[in-house]
Parts: C-alpha cells; structure tokens; sequence
C-alpha cells in the first residue's frame, strides 16, 4: 500500500470543493481512500488515524493544501494526482459564473434590497468580510467559526454603532422572518420568538415548537461566545430588543450554554423588562424557580418548547414594575438558606455580592462590610472562632442589623430565623424590639423574614412569627416565596438602552448577500427568498506574504 | 468614652461563657457595651467596627482572650474588669457538677449504651476527641468548624474501617432515630430519610416535610465538605447506605450544596442502587431532567420536600437493574445537543469524557480518541478548519464511527441527525449503510439517534427516521428521550461496596455522650434521650507550648 502526496502551499478553496475533491479522489479505480486538508495539525493528526500521513505530509504547515491518496498500486496513486486539477475544474455549481458577482460591493448594487450578508468564508477572513458588510449598512449572519474574540467584540460594537446585528460567528442558524438561514429547520410562522447562543439548542427548540403545532416569529442567533463576559451579550441583548419590539412575538424563548454569571443577570434584566414572557434555558445554569415574575425557568429544551407553546396560548397581560432604588441585605444564619438565597437572587438583582459566592465576581472581599445588594452567611468559619453560632446567639446579627440600618443605600432587609432544638429559645424577642426601633429610624426600610420551624418546636413557630409580624416584617415560610416576593417588588430592570436597531428590517421579505458556501445560497433560493452568491476569493488567492503587502499598503 | 482591656493568653473558654461574660460586662452599671472574644483577626475586625479596639487589643493574638468594656467612667470600666472572675464564677449551669464526668472514657463507663458522641469543642480541639471517640467504637456527630480537611479524611476513612459514621465537621444537624442532634426542628417520625451535607437545607426540607403532614426516619449529616473531591462523599454514602437498608425509609432524600462533579456521579451510581425513590437536590447543579429512573431532581428545598411527600405516599416498585459491561461513544454534529447530552449522561454513566466537558475532570484530551464513556462534538473549531460541518459532511462522523467499532469496549453508539436547510441533504443515505456495516461486524453494539427536524424540512424527516430504523437503529425526538433510555437500560450503578455498619444502632433509642456545648446536652434530655455531659477542658488548659510538651511525651 503506497501513498502518493501533493501538497500546495498557501491556496486557497473552499470547503465544498475540498470535500469534493477528496470524494472524487477516493471514487477514482484502484484508489482505497483519499484525504484532501488543510494541514493543520489536528487535521495532520486525524490523517494520521486514517493511515493516509506520509513522511512529505507531516512537514506540511496549516496554510499548506495536502492532498494525500493511498492504494496498492503506486501508478493509480499517481495518475490520481495528476487529474487533481482537471477535477477541480469540473463544474459542480448550479449558479451561472455570468450572474455572480465578484465583490460584495457590486452584490449591493445588483440586489440594493438585500439587508443582509451571510458570511461562512474561513473564519481568518471573515473579520474583513464583515466589516465591508457593516459599511454597506447590512445585518450579518457569520457562520464562519475561528474567529477571534477581538475581532468579533469589534465587529459587534461596530454593528450596535450603526443599529445593525452581528450574529455570530459561529452562528450556525437563525429564520429572519420565515427564511432560515444557515442550518435552519423549515416550519410555521408563528407567534414565538427566539435568542440563542447555541446554533443545534435553537434547532432542537424550534423544531419541536413545530412539532407540537405551534411556530416561529423570529429566532435571533448570536454564536456561542456572545454570552461570555468579555463581549457581554452584545447580539443577545440587541435579540430581545427587537423581540420585544415585534408585535408578533408574544413569548420570548432564551437559550444558551451556560452564560457568564454577570452576563446571565444582565440578560435577565432585560428578560424582565421585554414585558412579555419569556422562557430561560441557560443549560446547565440552575433554575432559581420554575416561574418568577415573566421570566419562566426550563430545565431541558423540550421544556423549554412546551414552555413556550403553552404560554402562547395563554392570555397574560404584562406587568410594569420600576426598580426602587436603594439595596437589599441578606443577613443570614443558616449557610445553605444563604446559599439558596444566593441562587434565587442572582436572577433579580445586580450588582450582587456575597461571602458565599457562587460566581467569583461575586464575591464580597470584606465580608464585615455590605455593599450593592449583599447576602452575608453570618454562620460561616471566619465568624464562629470562639463564638456562638448566630442561631444561638443574636449579637453578631444585631450589631450587623444596626451597620445596615445607618446605610442610607439599604431599603430591604432580610433575615432567617431558624428554629428547633440547639437554636435561640426565643429569637424574636430580640429581633423584634431592634426591628422596631430601626424602623422608627428608617421607616422606609423594609424587613423581611424566612423563618424555618415546626409546630411541635421548643420557640412555637407560630408565636415567634406573631412577634416578628407585630413589628412590621413580612415573614415567609421559606427561601422560594421570599425569592418570589423580592422578585415582584424590586428585581433590577435593565436601563432603557438607546437603540438604533432598525426593527422595520426583519419584518421586511428577507433577501441576502452570500459569501461562502454556495449550499447556504441555494437555501435561501430555495425558501424563494431574494439571494446573490458572490464568487468570493480570498485576497491575494490566499498567499500569506502577498496578503500582508497587501493590507500594509492599505494603510 | 474610654475602653478598659484585659488579655488573658492561651486562655479557654467554651463559646457560651463567652458570650455570657460579655452580656453581663454589658449589662453593668455604666457600661455601654462589652467584647469578649478570642482575637483572631476577624474578631479584632468587628470589634473595632463596633468602637471596640484599642491599641492593646490590637497587640493581642489569635490565642489571647481579650476582655473590653466600654464607659464614660473610667472607674465603671475598671471596676467591671475587677468583676471578670467572679462573673465567670457563677454557676451557670444546671447539670449538677457532681453527675459529670471529666473524660470520654469515664462518660462511656457511666452510659455503655451510648451509641454516638456529639462534639462541639473549638475545631482545633475538636479532631482529638473525635478519635477518641472512634476508639470507643463510638458514632460522632461533629458540630465543630474550623477543623483541617486532612483530619476530616483522615477521620472518616478510620470511622468506615471501624462501621462507624462521622457526620462532620461543621455539620448542623441530624434527626436520629427520632432524636435531633445539634441545631433540629422537632418533627413527626415517617418515611422519608435524608442524607444532607447542608445543615439548614435539611432543616429546611425536615420542617417542610413535617408542616405537609409526613414524617422522618433518619437525617443524616455529612457536613459541607463531605462532597468535595478530596473527602470524595464517605459520608454520604454512608447514610445512603444505612437509608437504603432501613426498613422505615420508604423515600430518600440527598441533599447538598453543589458537589464535586465527579462526586455527583458517584453518588448517584449509589442512589440509583438505593432501590427506592431517591429525591435529589444538589442546589445549583442543574437538573438533567425532572426524572431518571428512580431518581427525582428538585430544583428547590421545598421541591425536594414537596416531591418527597408525594413519593411516600405512591406505591412505587424498585426495578433492579445491573449495569452492562461496555462504553457509550457519542458522537456529535450539533454543539448544543452534545452539551445536553453530558449534562444528562453525567448523571448516569462513569466515567465520562468529551471535547465539550462540563467539568475539567471530563475533559477528552485527545479528541480524536474516545476513552471509557466519551461524547464528542464533531462540529468543534478544532475538526471544522478547512472542513465542511459534519451537518453537511458526514465523511468524519463514519470514519470515526468505525474507529468506535473496532474498540472492542463500545457497547453503545450514540449520534445526532440534524435535518433542515443547509444539511446535508441525505444524511441517512449514507449512515444506514455503515450502521448496517458495522451491527455485521459487532451485533451486541446498540445505535441510538437523536433526530431533530419537523415534516417541513427537505430531507423528509419521517423517510430518514425509517431509512435509520430498518437498519436497527432505535430513534429518539429529543435528547431528553435519549438520556431516559439509556438511564434505564446502561446507568452505572455504584460496585456493592462492604459495609460494616451497624445499622442496627439507628434503630435503637439514641443515647449520647456530649462534649463541648451543654445546650446540646440539655437538647438531647429535653427530647427524652439518654445523655452525659464531659465536662471537657482543653490539653494543658490550652496553653500551646504545653500542649506540644504533652503530645511530645506521649509519643
């Protein structure tokens, strides 16, 4: 068995015509197998696998073009080579040379209506690609992946700049008014919308609302690093602006891989603030709730679908709520109360610190002093050396309640009260009077209380509740329905941001610009959408050196 | 106003005395307010937020007491340090000195038929009696905190070899037999028993249970960090273990606050061998489905109790399944599905690696290997440079299908199909023939596919689901239906590990020995148990350099 090699530095083809080649190779006679990569090292190293690496192939570089056939008969193996060219020339698209266009600009002018670009050329290109389309006032849907994080927050900053969407990269689907675009599932119009950072969530999602009878209004892709903190949801946060602005969405679905924890309180701000419902699958981020306020928690994306479908049929009128300015104090004595507290709260309120983080940049480096919104586990190590647990002993509370209480920035503050055997015999009777005599200082403060008892408890529960209400704090039975009360009352909504997003576009019949795969240009043709396929080349045919002479004397 | 100090080096003190001195120094004629703490750092903190650090208290290190009075009168504040002795004098307790032992071992001679010691001495302190105890064949409920992880481990692991449990340290809470120990809300005996490493989490579920109207059988404490890596959960599967063996316990519950993932895993091999209804909350690890098999997820401390109650109240009938010898290897198109499919197989299968890994102790290192369980998302950057998406190209996806074939450790084959615009256009076309392929070769290994497309789509979703069933392969809608099937059929269920606990001694009337906080000791009595207090002093008084002399001589 031989394997014959050919290998061409720096040329450039796209990958339809890569993976053409290499079947065409493989279907020659006498030809066991082929591989037709570019010999990046992952690709070198599967070549390696498929017994088709030669001694020629491993000193290839990733902008080499390795074309590598085996068979048993070295003359096959070598005609096989030599008819690579030929084979590359065979015609294998549908679209007429005469009609394609050789630069996005003169796509712009031979389809003006065209509002969008969609990019899947290799992602070292796509930045530029972009770019251009920005310029030329288009939304861009960026399939290409292997883009940089720096350049993909500067083509979205750029986008927002001009009241344009950036979606990707990475963006493996998205329907823009009824037209899927990349990978996209076909199915009904209807009164669902959809933000996703993950391209198969989005398919999985929308598939099954069709599924179930129900449809798609508009499903927003952003790629996956959109929910990362260093681009901080720029394309998701645009997402639900238009959502929410389209009269015919009427639940938002928001999906993604788990997000950043900043970026997750961020969006759900603005979730709150979308005034409409809104199904949440962070996946594998952990539902506070299956319900708080508009925002409905989904722990799989079929639920997250049923979700959806059942609150399109429902009649749910939105509620307004402004965030009261001033801050929370969680002063807490039981550590997993804090802990579920943390959960929960982490969805309503920003910024939100505590000594019992759950994210890093949560994290209160002064646990003796609150700031923002604050939940101190006032039972953890640092506070217990040679003191009393505060179930047993209220002081460390108290002292803690008062600090609070001079905070001109505090307006709520709340507290658990953990009863049974062990704990205080009697802790409300010293809660209470500092309750009272801090409301009389602070009356806008107001306390609330999760009390944790039994009936048959040494304190009687329903006694230390009694006094606890007599002085004016609002007493629940568990961390949930505290959660559930803070949420109404003062989750922080999203300021309005100023938004050039020109939502008129994506109700508009879709027609787009593509550069890239051909197969995402049928598609769109196929869903008798407008379309005009540039007959894209990378610059300089994909020379390294003259690419950088070029782009120096650009500049 | 003026501060009064007193140091008292390498003194001891136990917590309540503390706290007492300090009230009665406070409550003094012409004291404003008092400190009496250890002065660790953080205490020197505090206290200088409450205008109670002076220079001298200052100097004073983590192993003084130190002793401040706060007064407009500088002869009150004098005069109060004067009454320190004395005030630390008055009887406060109301044992009677007389009944009190002054060692474990002659507690153990005054109650043989105390089966548990509970200790909340200081943590440094703490590890020695806990061995002591163990030596006595004793079970140990440790309160204590600031105690090292390397006693922790090192404890536990001598308490399994012994048949004994520590629950421990810094654990809050337990209900034995009926009895609560440490910080417990009195409650009902029924058939729900719990395993915990969260005190007020079980708090919360065991009053929550009880305000429904059920009941407890056991509540077992692990302490917090039972679930991290290095302890690895002994614990835990202890009380497992012992729930899964009592007759009373018709419903399990576990509890915790987010573990080790890889301790999850291992701790829900052992529940699902419970062979009863396991409801688990591990607060803020996200759910992987609302069931699986006989295991419940609770997003919730009152989920958890409300799901709890309801199982005790159905009859359910364990099914006894073993685990199949052999490996999954999913391989993936879609980035989001693989991502759901390790948040749901983490629960089920061990061990488990991917390219896209939850955890970093799931992390593939070689991609283009599978080891022991493995789910590989084919669509990542590092297989898609110069390459179609195996949506569109599935020549990667069979070449690595037949990789998986000649492992003679795959059992089961797990793909995606994803269907819709941009696809390929086929992709069963080409799948059935090599799944066919390969069932010739390895008849035992079972296909699974998830299909994701509706009736719209190009492909024609219903031919491309018959075209991979003719072949054998069982189809599933959703990755959901995938996870229940291969839960059911090839969850790894913990190796029957030999226990030699005595369960018995759950069963019997507690009886305990107390050493450290006597509200511990009067909780026990007042609940009808049996009980001795130690009247436990520290080695050498707990002066450090003695102690080092001690410990010397006796080695």
């Amino acid at each position: 068995m031989t394997l014959k090699v050919e290998i061409r530095p720096g040329t450039y083809f796209d990958s339809i015509v890569l993976m053409q080649l290499q079947r065409k190779l493989a279907a020659l006679p006498k030809i066991e197998d082929a591989g037709v990569v570019m010999a990046t090292p992952a690709n070198k190293e599967l070549l390696e696998g498929f017994d088709l690496l030669s001694p020629e192939g491993v000193e290839a570089g990733p902008d080499d073009l390795l074309i590598v056939v085996k068979s048993d008969d070295a003359n096959a193996a070598a005609d096989a080579l030599n008819q690579v060219d030929q084979l590359l020339q065979e015609k294998r698209s549908a679209i007429s040379q005469a009609f394609r266009p050789h630069s996005l600009g003169m796509a712009a002018k031979q389809l003006p209506e065209a509002a969008w670009v969609l990019v899947s050329t290799p992602g070292r290109y796509a930045a530029d690609v972009v770019k251009e389309s920005l310029n030329l006032g288009k939304n861009v849907f960026l399939y290409s992946d292997n883009v940089t994080l720096e350049d993909e927050i500067a083509l979205k900053v750029k986008a927002r700049d001009k009241g344009l969407l950036v979606m990707g990269p990475d963006c493996g689907t998205a329907v823009i008014n009824g037209v899927g675009l990349g990978f996209a599932n076909r199915m009904r119009v209807g009164p669902i919308g959809l933000v996703g950072a993950s391209g198969t969530g989005l398919q999985a999602i929308t598939t099954h609302i069709h599924n179930l009878g129900s449809g798609i209004s508009q499903a927003i892709g952003t790629g996956g690093r959109d929910l990362k903190a260093e681009v901080g949801a720029i394309t998701a946060l645009q997402g639900l602006e238009i959502l929410k602005q389209d009269p015919d969405t009427k639940v938002i679905v928001l999906v993604s891989k788990p997000p950043a924890a900043e970026v997750a309180t961020k969006l759900l701000a603005a979730a709150r603030a979308a005034g409409k419902p809104v199904v949440v699958d962070f996946i594998g981020y952990p539902p506070p709730a299956h319900q708080l306020g508009n925002l409905y928690y989904a722990i799989s994306l079929e639920d997250a679908a049923e979700l959806a479908v059942n609150l399109s049929n429902q009649d749910i009128q939105p509620q307004k709520s402004s965030t009261p300015k001033g801050y929370l104090r969680g002063l807490f004595s039981g550590g997993t109360l804090a802990y579920e507290a943390m959960l929960g709260l982490q969805n309503i309120l920003s910024p939100l610190y505590s000594n019992v983080p759950i994210d890093k940049y949560q994290n209160l480096e002064d646990p003796l002093n609150s700031k923002a919104h604050t939940v101190v586990d006032l039972g953890e190590d640092l506070f217990t050396v040679g003191r009393l647990h505060p179930m047993m002993d209220n002081d460390l509370r108290i002292r803690r309640l008062h600090q609070e209480v001079e905070d001109p920035e505090t307006k709520v503050i709340l507290l658990d009260v953990v009863l049974g055997e062990g704990a205080h015999l009697d802790p409300a009777s010293e809660l209470a009077p500092e309750i009272a005599a801090a409301k009389k200082l602070r009356p806008e403060i107001e306390f609330l209380a999760i009390v944790i008892g039994t009936d048959e408890d040494p304190q009687d529960t329903s006694a230390q509740i009694e006094q606890l209400e007599k002085v004016g704090v609002q007493v629940f039975r568990n961390t949930g329905a505290a959660i559930k009360y803070i949420n109404a009352a003062y989750a922080t909504q999203s300021e309005v941001v100023e938004s050039h997003l020109d939502v008129g576009k994506f109700k508009e019949p879709l027609a787009a610009i593509n550069v890239g795969l051909e197969t995402f240009y049928d598609s769109v043709i196929g869903q008798d959408a407008g379309a005009v396929h540039v007959d894209w080349k990378p610059p300089a045919g994909g020379n390294e050196k003259l690419m950088d002479i070029l782009a120096k004397m650009k500049n």
